[in-house]
Parts: C-alpha cells; structure tokens; sequence
C-alpha cells in the first residue's frame, strides 16, 4: 500500500485508528477456546466488528510466537484473512526486526513477502545496514522505533548523544538511509509532549503512536503536537479494545471502544 | 542449563565454538531440496556431524521465519533434535528480540518454553523493562546485543552518550537490572581491539562472538583480548562452516571446517 493510499482511507473513514491484534489465550473469551484456531477466531470476529473504524491492524508477533507452530498459522490466517476481505487497511507485522544485512533480508521477506504486511516494526540499534534492506521493497514501509512508551525508553533513548537525545540521532540519521522514503516511526503516547521536537525533525513521516488507553497516553495531546497536514498519524490500541469484554458480546463490545475513538479522531479531523 | 555446565563442556571438549544454523534453501545441497523438511534434514547432518566440535548451536530465526510456516516448523524440530540428542549442547535463538514488559514476556515464553533454548539474543534499546522479563527464566541466558559486528554498529552504538559509548552505557546499565547475572552480551569479533575495554565493565559475563569467518574477524584477537578465566567466550562461525560444501559431503566437510577451529582453540586453552 502506498503512503497516499493510507491517507485517503484515513480521510474517507474520518480515523487514524490502528487496532493491535495482542492475543493472550487466557483473555479472550472462553467460548472460544473449544474452536480448532481460538486465536484467529479471536481475531477474524475484532477484524469483522471493527474493519469499518479503524484503517490499520497491527498484530504483535510475540503473541503468536508464544504458541509456537499453532500462532505462527494464526497469525498468517490472519493477515491473509485481513488481505482478502478488507484490502483497503493498512497491516503492521509488530516484530521489533533488525539484524546484520543478509539477515534482515530474510526478515524482510518473512514480512513483506511471505506474509504480505504492508509493514514491520524495526529496531534502530544495529544502524543502517540493518535497516535498509527493508528499506528496498517498493510500496512496504519500515517503521523505525524512535522513541518507545515504555518506561525503559529513558534508559538509552533519551540519552544525550553527541549534542542530542539518541532518539533524535536516529531519527535525523535515519533520514539520510537509501529509500528513506518508505520509513515511519514508533512514538509512543505516553510521550507526547516530545513530539513536538519530533516534528521539527521529520515533519512528513508518518508516526505509530502506541500508548493509548492501557498504557496511559492521551490522544488530545498527541494530535496537537504530532498532526500533520496529511494527519501522519496511526494511533494504536490493543489491550483497551479487544479486551473489552470476555464473554459472547465481545467483538461488539470492542466495536464500541473502536468507536469511541474514532467519533473522538472524526472531531479532531473536523 | 547453568553457566558453569557450559564452562564444563567446553573444557571437556577443548572448544568454545557456536555454530549458526542460517539456513538458505538457496545455499544447501540440491539434493536435499527433494526432502519433505529440506532445512531440517540439513541441520540434523551438520549437528550429528559436528556436535563433538562445538559447545553451542544457534539457529538465527530469520532463516526460518522467511520460510513461513514449514521454517517455523523446522526450526521447532532442529531445537527438539538437538535438546534430545545432544542435551549437553547450548542452544541460542538468535532472534534479537525486546518490547514492552508483558510483551517481552512472552517472546521468553516463545523461545524459553515453548521452543526449550538455553538463550536468546535481546536487542537493548527499549531498557530495562524490555530485558527484565526475560532475565526471571532460571537456568536461561539472555545475551543481549552491545557492540555488533556490522559497520551500522558504528551508527549509534559507539556514539558518545553522556560521557562514554552507548554501548558501555548498555553493559554498565545491564549490570544493575533485575537477575543480571542471567546477561550475556554480543560482541562482534570485526572489532576485537574494543574487547579490552568490554572486559573492564564486564570481567565474568559470557561473550557471544560472532564475525570470525564471513565478517572477516580474527580467532587469536578475540580471545587476547576478550578470554577470561573461565573461557567467557562463545565464538560463532555460521557460513564458514555449514556451506563449505554444496555437495552430498557437506556435512563431512563442514565438519572438516568446525575441526580447523576446534583445533585452534585447543591451542589457545593450552
């Protein structure tokens, strides 16, 4: 998917909601732990409840990982499912990548090929010849984490380096990477105030902001520091959406706090 | 499996060699494409082949998640071989992993339970409570990324941050997190002449080394500079050794290649 093609789908559905697909077994309803795949049931009902209110999906690999071969397939069920029926939203592998060049080639065509997301969620630590071989597929996007929401991002992400905060230094020397043009940014929510300085640095890219709801963030702030003239936004929510209820009501429960933010984003958006 | 097991097999056997399990289906024999589990089947060869050279195996997960499902798969029954085979063997996922805290949970669960490695390689830049939940694992070792053997480890990780290279700053940090003593660290061997000062910030920790071979590092600097009195060394060697050949010796000459290294580091431990 092209950058202008996420732009007009935000436009048309008034959000710039990213759902994250988290799935833990011991909280998803328990109905439907009796069915072959919990998992992907789990998530075919979010994605047919919410597909309307929100313009990404973004399921974090660790979670299907967990459950080794049998998450491996839900997780490809998944995006497969997600490609067929509703190939207007964006899809974000949360993989946190990033290896020595031949192997980020590989993660690379794990990704973008053989699960065909439109993106991956990459670390910055090993630097440009870790990063750039996403760089190269045409119309996929590498989203650079820059600075995280956790409380750890203060441990080396804040740093001064060299005259800025090491975040800063990743963001302006990612900009000078071969096909720079495909990456976006992780900020977190829970830091908004930063993003002002943010933007001062890459005004046109567009950010993931997780965050929002379990973690704290608020989403008022983040859009007054961090929206650009092509919004340049995805905010995510896992946890305070599709664990929004645990029994047979689930996935209208999650459509409702789906909804909740998307009237808030139709607003922001005027 | 503890440390000084590890510290045990390696005296025993003379050899503190890691060998990388990066398999390409382009690279192996062609032969083997015509096996149900071509990657399988080529690791069992080079494992039963060259277990008595090496104390570690460590599969990088990248090649096996670009195969999607059947990789996946492949790599579940190359852990299990060797778990039941050759249980005295460390295993590394080198997987480069970290998130936020419930999220790092469980890729530990992923590669600690599920798939049953000794350890995993953890990327730092997320902090402290992206690393912690792996270092709760007893017997489990998370060896996490300081100075890689890329020249993109020259992007950020040497950058001065307050005082002293981000990557000191990594081990320094490390050093205070809950259950440290689990930490190992990655040090590439391109830049063995940084070994002398790694060893200052951290005398005991087990170092994984990789980039002798392929990168270009050198066997003798590593261990001038970076040996300690238990050895404190895990040499990895992955192209050099398991594509020596491309034909239906591949497993004997790869063994043939382990034994060049083996023998050298025999020397070396006098």
């Amino acid at each position: 998917m092209t950058t202008s093609q996420l732009v007009q789908e935000i436009k048309k559905k008034k959000s710039f909601l990213c759902i994250g697909l988290d799935v833990d077994l011991n909280k998803i309803p328990e109905h439907l732990l009796k069915e072959e795949d919990p998992i992907f049931e789990f998530n075919k009902a979010i994605v047919d409840a919410t597909h309307h209110l929100c313009v990404a999906y973004k399921p974090n690999t660790a979670f299907y990982e967990a459950y080794g071969l049998k998450g491996w397939s839900a997780l490809e069920k998944t995006i497969n499912y997600i490609n067929k029926n509703y190939p207007e939203l964006f899809t974000i592998a949360d993989a946190k990548r990033g290896d020595i060049g031949n192997t980020s080639t590989m993660y690379a065509k794990a990704f973008f090929e053989d699960l065909a997301f439109d993106s991956v969620t990459v670390a910055p630590y090993m630097g440009k010849d870790s990063v750039e071989p996403f760089l190269t597929f045409k119309d996929k996007h590498t989203i650079l984490l820059a600075l995280t929401s956790n409380q750890g991002a203060f441990d080396f992400q804040t740093k001064n380096a060299e005259g800025k905060e090491l975040y800063k230094q990743v963001l302006e020397t990612s900009k000078t990477w071969n096909n720079a043009q495909n990456l976006m940014y992780v900020v977190g929510a829970t830091k908004a105030e930063f993003l002002a300085d943010i933007r001062q640095i890459i005004p046109d890219s567009f950010l993931l902001v997780p965050g929002v709801g379990a973690q704290g963030g608020n989403l008022q702030d983040v859009c007054k520091y961090g929206m650009n003239d092509s919004v340049g936004l995805l905010i995510n929510s896992s946890r305070g959406i599709i664990y929004a209820s645990k029994e047979t009501d689930f996935a209208k429960a999650a459509a409702s706090k789906a909804s909740e933010l998307q009237v808030e984003m139709a607003q922001i958006l005027g």
